[in-house]
């Protein structure tokens, strides 16, 4: 075989995927790009805030070249591994220094930092189904175990019981992500405790660490003034991965740090560690003038205006047609319940133009996730053709 | 254990790496900066081409934000790819498209891309002695055998018998840098013919596909109009990872592409393999605006006058001195013959405040890299240094 094994596979599995973005290039083509309804990427559709421009241009015409474009250590500059400290410790009262984070590139790029600098082969990672389809790819990459543990399925909020249950000797991380991808669920600070106090007995019951490993993209993608509880405030051994890729709309970018509490086991190893990883597995540095640049723009966000009225447009129009969904708390996701088969009712959907991801892909059939961060009149001119889908099923 | 096995060894080996800067911040407080010569990093000293800031400010001004930092495809901008394949083209008479580049997170992203894609647990990839110390790394982080292979110790440059000797069936990858850190040669057209009819023999004999994969961050830093030649026109099986962190001055910002010429065995599966590799490694596509400003630069290279008065400088002292060097044909190192053993020396050298890198870290003990992408006032404040050190071991 000329590459390999492992790629041979993940190949295979990425044509299905490749091959519904080619029938949305075919349908584009046909019937004209505002006759199709892609929802099927989570790419933000608004521009980045007017700070992050002006912070751009300040650091370009302000600052030396050698500084602005040049290395810095592994981990990121000092002056804004600082700043992104303080301005954690404003918002949540933790007691971060430039010693507990890594800039990153993007959370992806956190996440498989984390997991090389955890993973042992044969170690086992707990994920919450519905899980972001990618995780199962970073959990393999160091040659660990995934181990998918249902949510309650009336909530989609962490179930407890389950978690207790799927804990062995050989967990190392049980990997989080809240706001949730795909169901726009925002984990409460009453899950939170019973995860954490479940996790804290197993790490006493078989003298091992287990790390939450919580991976927040859409932190600030918080609807209705709802909370979206710090993690390292409930469990010690919590590690943080964040990318201002959705907050700042700035996907394209990858940048993102990780947040290693001194609290947390082994700290001095795991911080040495992650700043290894992120050499070794050929990040070097997070980008170096997109670190200044967010640095300055700490206190800013995207205006979730748009995205929460996407939400409520596209919650009311589809809930009217007789779909069931969960009313998304964040992030930009609508998970809808469908009445056939996830990928039958993929297939009948792409008759109407509309392009949605199974929830197959996310470790649980049944459903679809609709990635809202589209122009409303995107989702206004669909809704007709969402009814006629749930006509087609004799929803309406 | 709380982190992985391989991260317990791999921080074990960094601090010896650490503890030399911390060593050399020592130095700089206890006897002033201007009175370390630190010549122990390849971070360029000098500034971007003017050409790149002003990509960067018509990019922020002129073109929209969504565009400019959004998702793309995990290859990135085709637009970009296409001009990086005419720019190639137009150079190096190859007849690459967008479907023959991918863009990535720096040389270190397309390196560990590459290996993710081609390696299988076991396979061997061979390097040449001396060589940059993370390559064993990278090809440890997709379960692969690295193969340490001399070059010849007169020149540095390919040992063809020796490659043949080291060929097996498991070979996948042979893993080539020039012009070469640490040691500044240019690997001749000569010795490539000779390596490629090596590889394409092996091949046939053992009915196998053996990779080249061409490291070329230094390509650009080429002294006195020497040629560099383009591995894909002597072999088919060539993979090209190339930076623009030397050649335009930004190693901070992590930006590169891989070469994968259609001509190569299993080409599509090459291809989409590190197209997905680049999804699941983290890097998940190489940073965006950055893309869209080397895109505008590919005729643009940091003036290479300053590294070149800095290399003949340095080499004149040296040489003066009783020193053995290479007299670099390429990047912006010196390879220098160590009169004891390396570590002894580099220890020496501290004493007086001269950082170097001693060759052991290059697979090579008993020579020292010397970097000279410092101020050239830095070289010529440390030459009378480097002179009472030549005095201690009698060389003058």
């Amino acid at each position: 075989m000329m590459i390999s094994e492992k790629m041979i596979k993940l190949a295979q599995n990425n044509s299905a995927i490749r091959a519904m973005f080619e029938e949305g290039k075919r349908l584009a083509a046909l019937y004209g790009r505002e006759n199709v309804f892609d929802f099927s990427l989570g790419n933000p559709n608004f521009p980045a805030p007017q700070a992050l421009k002006t912070a751009l241009l300040d650091i370009l015409n302000g600052e030396d070249s050698v500084y602005v474009h040049g290395y810095m250590s592994n981990a990121g500059y000092e002056s804004v591994r600082s700043a992104v400290a303080d301005a954690l410790n404003k918002k949540h009262g933790t007691a971060f220094t430039l010693d507990n984070i890594i800039m990153s590139v993007g959370a992806a790029g956190a996440l498989n930092v984390v997991l090389k600098t955890l993973l042992s082969p044969g170690d086992e990672v707990i994920v919450l189904k519905p899980y972001f389809v990618d995780y199962g790819n970073y959990v393999a990459n160091y040659d660990g175990v995934l181990v998918p543990v249902l949510t309650d399925p009336a909530t989609f909020q962490p179930d407890a019981e389950k978690i207790a249950a799927a804990v062995t000797p050989k967990t190392k991380v049980l990997l989080l992500n809240s706001p949730n991808n795909p169901t726009g669920v925002i984990y409460t600070e009453e899950s939170i405790r019973k995860v954490a106090a479940v996790l804290e007995a197993r790490q006493k019951e078989y003298g091992t660490s287990i790390f939450i490993v919580s991976d927040e993209p859409y932190r600030e993608l918080a609807y209705d003034g709802c909370e979206v509880p710090y993690l390292t405030k409930y469990y010690r051994n919590t590690i943080v991965c964040y990318s201002w890729s959705k907050s700042l709309s700035l996907p394209g970018e990858r940048i993102g740090y990780l947040a290693i509490p001194s609290e947390c086991d082994d700290y001095k190893l795991v911080f040495d560690g992650a700043g290894i990883a992120t050499r070794i597995c050929g990040f070097i540095n997070a980008p170096s003038l997109m670190q200044l640049a967010v640095a300055r723009c700490l206190g800013e966000t995207t205006d979730i205006t748009p995205y929460d009225e996407n939400r409520k447009l596209l919650y009311k129009g589809l809930t009217d047609c007789g779909f069931t969904c969960v009313f998304p708390q964040g992030a930009f996701y609508m998970w809808m319940k469908t009445p056939v088969d996830d990928k039958e009712f993929m297939n009948a959907a792409k008759k109407h133009n509309i392009l949605v991801v199974p929830g197959a892909s996310f470790g649980c059939a049944g459903y679809v996730r609709i990635a809202y961060c589209t122009a409303k009149s995107t989702i206004a001119r669909a809704l007709p053709a969402f009814k006629k889908l749930a006509q087609e099923y004799g929803l309406c």
